[in-house]
């Protein structure tokens, strides 16, 4: 199985992503894997195997590797007298902005070239926590209650404290806050007003229940991890997130029952179908009196989710064998001909 | 004013999208104005001013002209020898698929190039109908009621004919058709799916009030257009749309009172503000006693509405001024050199 992991990105997540990658190479061991890491000035470079290491990159080492950039059908590679194009799928592990919001995944349609990630409507979908909650009610997944701030519209917030503010469009926590009190409002909404002009703002729901669970869909079918119980604290902060994204040893599944864990794949199915097809994504619930609420999807989870499936090598490569092609309109100047004879030119 | 004209793309529209941009460089005489041309292969050429017309493409003589590819900052021209970049701000004319669907946001946001047009998120939510919905429902904008079908998933219609049917994701009433009754069912969903995996349906509102209402926000102030009333027929089919795009003359305003238009306003901000930022848009509503419904968003207007302003040029160039701009992130590899240094490397 050859497979191209694209990683980096100009996004707070760009060193999360770099140990994406390395953790993700270590469990496709077996695969022929190519590397592409895109810098924070978006240009491309090619990344020998054996120089995936996280000093590679903030040493800066990566500029003297060959650069490369997008041409129809793939990454080219342009010496002086040659050229040679990388035309392998590629596994998008670009975490947060570009490779979240939307913009690798144009990049790579407009220039035809095959990838696992999500495709541009489904990152618009995850990446901004409003559009989520927007999802999930048009879809009938519950999810938490919310409202919705922005930088360039004051108004009062009417949900009762303790409240968890978030910026819209970052993951790992960045820019988090729990709030318990009025006098802590204003400093959590400027702390997360840094990141996003828009921002979050939910109940903090106390001593609930977490449930993520992984899947992809290959040949129509639904192919779900095991559900995960994640580490209990209020919530990560991100270094202890930057760690978690190197988990590469299989977690052991979360005691829940036949019918919890049949009411988070339907959830999850809800979510992803339609939508999600070519990525393997993770969705991050929460259980409250029996009932699921979706919390957060995250389209390129980190590592994958690796450490959720019995086989991951075996999912991603059933994965890479199908994904969604897009078929490009063919233009045959029809109505310009019709016109111009017409008009007897 | 200095601008850089982009259309063709590989769309349903590509033709439209030729016919739209031949009108604008008349609109905006006396700009400084280059043309660039992405045919159906997603080749970039620069068009020379004087071979702005139809033939041009439909004859291929776009082929031997200056091909241009994306970098850093523009679209470079390279020589044997040398290479230009064109740095121009970018107004995107590329109707459907590429132009609306966030392809070509995407490209030009990754590639720092300033552009008049629909952000990536913007244009998810108005090149499919069913997300210019789902957008309505949180904004508290009304619009027609709606099902939704897909190809991999059958269901039966619950709404009473007559229904108009259309693809999700297609402008310029491709695909689109009205149903009468049942035995007419199956071929319009046919003719709908021939272009979309995904459609809408929505009962046909015979004798509704049409209202057709541009703008765009420059300096956080809403600028609008005149509001006109549409031709009346049925809908417009493909070909009369095709000449709709040619329109260069000013329209009369519709006759409305001034409840009305401000009505139309509101709904208008509604939809635009804090995502449609950067572009020019025309909101099509229906008015049924006296309830105001938003049809549908055009991103990217034919001949971007020229025909429903006042003073064309003046718009396009407050517009141009009152660009959003992205603030790229920053990597520091502060976590990188922390976590090197605890294990004394």
């Amino acid at each position: 199985m050859k497979l191209t992991i694209l990683f980096g990105g100009a996004s707070f997540e760009h060193e999360i992503s770099i140990v994406s990658a390395i953790t993700v190479k270590g469990k496709l061991a077996g695969f022929d894997l190519d590397f592409i890491f895109c810098d924070q000035d978006h240009l491309f470079y090619l990344i020998d195997s054996s120089s995936m290491k996280a000093v590679t990159f903030s040493k800066g080492l990566h500029k003297k590797m060959p650069q490369l950039s997008l041409t129809n059908g793939g990454f080219v590679q342009k010496t002086l007298f040659s050229s040679v194009l990388h035309t392998g799928t590629v596994l998008n592990l670009i975490h947060g902005a570009d490779g979240e919001d939307g913009t690798i995944a144009a990049l790579l349609d407009f220039f035809s070239i095959r990838y696992i990630g999500p495709r541009v409507d489904a990152s618009v979908f995850s990446y901004d926590k409003r559009y989520t909650k927007w999802l999930c009610s048009a879809r009938g997944v519950k999810s938490v209650a919310h409202e919705e701030l922005s930088l360039s519209e004051h108004k009062n917030i009417n949900i009762q404290y303790p409240v968890i503010v978030k910026p819209a469009c970052l993951g790992s926590s960045i820019g988090v806050s729990i709030v318990k009190e009025d006098s802590e409002l204003s400093y959590a909404l400027d702390s997360a007003f840094e990141y996003d002009k828009n921002i979050i703002v939910e109940p903090f729901l106390n001593g609930v229940k977490e449930y993520n669970l992984a899947g992809f869909m290959a040949d129509g079918k639904m192919y779900f991890s095991i559900v995960e119980e994640p580490h209990k604290e209020e919530f990560l902060d991100f270094e202890k997130k930057y760690m978690d994204f190197s988990r590469s040893e299989q977690v052991l599944k979360a005691d829940v029952d036949e019918e919890l864990e049949l009411k988070l794949r339907i959830n999850f199915e809800k979510i992803y179908r339609n939508l999600f097809e070519g990525s393997l994504i993770r969705c991050d619930f929460f259980v409250v009196d029996g009932e699921v609420l979706l919390n957060e999807i995250n389209p390129i989870p980190g590592s994958m989710a690796n450490y959720l499936f019995a086989d991951f090598k075996e999912s991603i490569a059933l994965l890479a064998n199908s994904l969604p092609h897009t078929k490009r309109v063919k233009v045959n100047y029809e109505y310009i001909h019709s016109i111009s004879k017409a008009k007897g030119k």
